[in-house]
Formats: C-alpha cells, sequence, structure tokens
C-alpha cells in the first residue's frame, strides 16, 4: 500500500474483517473465503472480495485465504506494524475508557503517557500507563517524539490544552471536546463528534418508524 | 426538513454551527452572516452559505441571519424538538463519559435509565439518570416506549446485551463494542469504530510527515 491513503470506509471494513478472523480458529494453515466473510458480517460478498483483491494477492480461486497471512496483509496495509506514540490528556471517564479500550492496543497506534491536573491522580497508573501532571508534558514530549494527542478534557479546558499540544511539537489531535479548536496549518485536527453520530441514528430511526 | 435525511457531513457541520452561534452574544436581534460563521469556523464560505440556504429562509442580503432564527431552525431540521429517549447498557467508564456527554444534551436524544450488572451501582444515579438492575430492562422498556439502546459494555458481553436490547422492543442500537452484532432486519445498528478513527488520524499523520 506504501503511502497510498484508503477511505474511511474501507479502513471501518478492514479493521471489521480483522476482528473476525482473528476469532477464528487457525492451525496455521486454515482458509476462508469472501464469501464467509461475507456472510459473517453481513456484507456484500463483491465488496469484500474487492476489498481483499486490493490489499492481499494471497486470494486463491474456490480455496479463499490462508487466515493467518490475510491478518498480516491487512495489519500492514493499515499500518500496524508502523507504531507510532500517543499522549492522552484528561483522565476522566472518558479518557479511562480510552486507555482502555481493547481494540486501539491492535491500531499500533500506542498511548504513552497520560496528563491530568487533579494532583491525587498525578502518579498513579491507569490500565498500564502513567499519569503525569499537565506542567511536565512540554518536557516528557520532547523526549519522546510524540506527535499523536488526544483531548480527552471538558470542552471548556480543550482550546487551552490543544494550545499546550501544539506548543510540545503535537501534529495530531483527536478531539472528542465538542469545541472548534484553533491550530496552525501544519497540526491535522480529527474531531469525534458523538453527538452527530447519535442524531444520525435517531433520525433514521424517525424514518424508520414513520 | 420533513423525513428527508441528510448527509452525515452536513449533520456534523450544522451541530458545529449550532454550538458556535450558541456562543455568540445575542439580545434577540443581533445578526450573523455566513461568512463570519465560516471564518470562525475556518470552513469555506460557499459551502456554508449552501448549508445554511438549505434549512432556513431567514438569511437576508448583506445582513445575514437573525441569530436566535437561526439556531431555531438547524434545531428543527436537524430534529431537536422530536426529543425520542434512549436507554444505555454498561456504566463502566466509556457509559459514564457518555452519561455525563454535555453535548447530547442539545440533541433532543436523552438517556432516561441506565442498566447494570454490578449490585454496588443498582440504585445509584449517574449524572442525573437512574442505574437499574438488567433484568428489570424487559419490564421497565416496555413501560417506556424506549426505541434506541446504547451498548457500553465490553466485547465479550456486546451480543448477550445486544439479543436483551432487541428483545425489549429496541430499534435501533448504538455500538460502542468493537464487535459485529447480530440483528433481526428491522433493528438499525450504528457501530462507533474508534480504532478506526484514531487509525485513519494515524495515516493522515505519516502521509504529512513523510
Amino acid at each position: 500500500m506504501g503511502e497510498r491513503s484508503i477511505s474511511i470506509h474501507v479502513i471501518e471494513r478492514l479493521t471489521t474483517y480483522l476482528r473476525y478472523l482473528k476469532s477464528l480458529p487457525d492451525d496455521g494453515t486454515a482458509s476462508v473465503s469472501a464469501t464467509k466473510i461475507a456472510a459473517a458480517l453481513d456484507l456484500n460478498q463483491v465488496l469484500v472480495r474487492k476489498d481483499l483483491a486490493e490489499i492481499s494477492s494471497g486470494g486463491k480461486p474456490r480455496v479463499g485465504y490462508q487466515i493467518c497471512s490475510l491478518i498480516e496483509d491487512i495489519e500492514t496495509s493499515l499500518g500496524y506494524n508502523d507504531s507510532s506514540s500517543a499522549i492522552l490528556v484528561g483522565v476522566g471517564n472518558l479518557g479511562r475508557a480510552l486507555l482502555s479500550h481493547k481494540s486501539f492496543r491492535e491500531t499500533g497506534v500506542r498511548i504513552v503517557l497520560a496528563f491530568d491536573c487533579d494532583e491525587a491522580e498525578i502518579g498513579t497508573d491507569c490500565c498500564g500507563v502513567r499519569i503525569m501532571a499537565t506542567e511536565k508534558m512540554a518536557d516528557l514530549c520532547g523526549r519522546l517524539k510524540v506527535h499523536i494527542g488526544i483531548i480527552a478534557v471538558p470542552d471548556t479546558a480543550a482550546q487551552e490544552v490543544c494550545d499546550m499540544l501544539v506548543g510540545c511539537g503535537i501534529k495530531a489531535i483527536w478531539n472528542f471536546a465538542p469545541t472548534h479548536l484553533k491550530v496552525p496549518d501544519d497540526v491535522i485536527v480529527r474531531n469525534e463528534n458523538l453527538a452527530a453520530s447519535l442524531l444520525i441514528l435517531s433520525q433514521q430511526l424517525r424514518e424508520r418508524l414513520s
């Protein structure tokens, strides 16, 4: 795949295939077909076949893919082997939920440190990640070469935290606060708009019920 | 807007406009232009103008929109006045983060009850929402006419909880567990794939840095 980017829909499907493939029993030689994957995940089999052909050359007619090689090919195409580090700011309920989120561990992005301003939390661990005082951020980020920052603080503190992250050299921000962040041009922001997501579901429901 | 559905991108932008408009000082007569909104949110002004024209007829040349009417029009188009109820299952860190998420309160979807199997939590409140024993779900859902269920339990319990929700008459499921849920055809599932979202950000970063 090299530097070619793939769309969010493909990434979502690939992570879903991966989760399914890892749930299958595998003795190292077992194989699986696009048809079987499509049936198990309620997806269109033409779509699954196309996705897999894009990222793996291991498919054989009437046999399918070796499970273990297909897992490897999907992981490579998703950049799982290209591990990068992230820091998280705000160890409240959301921050703790993100630190304990099992499927992040599979993505190759590792949360290496968390920051909070609550004295009682500082110096403790959450899900194996050390919680540090926010004032230590600049020094630690410089030494760790971290480029991803996750904002899990209340919206009133989000811009201030964002400015701190940018000041520490963070180049990509995953923002869970419902706030529009101002950043320099060379910083990427991905907003996780959970309210919009819930609204879409309720709209679909309304259409279905009407 | 009636029953016409709008795309996720438009919904995301409309919720962003709404948040911005509500942050502006308003004496009931103040107005705002698409140009000003676009500049404040770093968006293309043609896009903002088009979005607003779609959902409001209150725009005037060289003046813009009355802030309070525009807020009303956006809320109507998003279905905020058509409040619906949801229940949440799993009051761990993620569940608590969702219960305390401020921007849900603005969406018109209200989480009315939470369920957990932890005896210590049952009967207590979290952010004003009562936590009940999972066994009470069927009885309570029937009486409350709830149609939306939020799954915030670990992946190993997600399908079981999903089956319970479906059995209780839930027609729309917002799933945070990294699991593919099996549901009947008349039930809508929206998966919140946070791992895919983090991966996309890290891929964008890698492209930017390379």
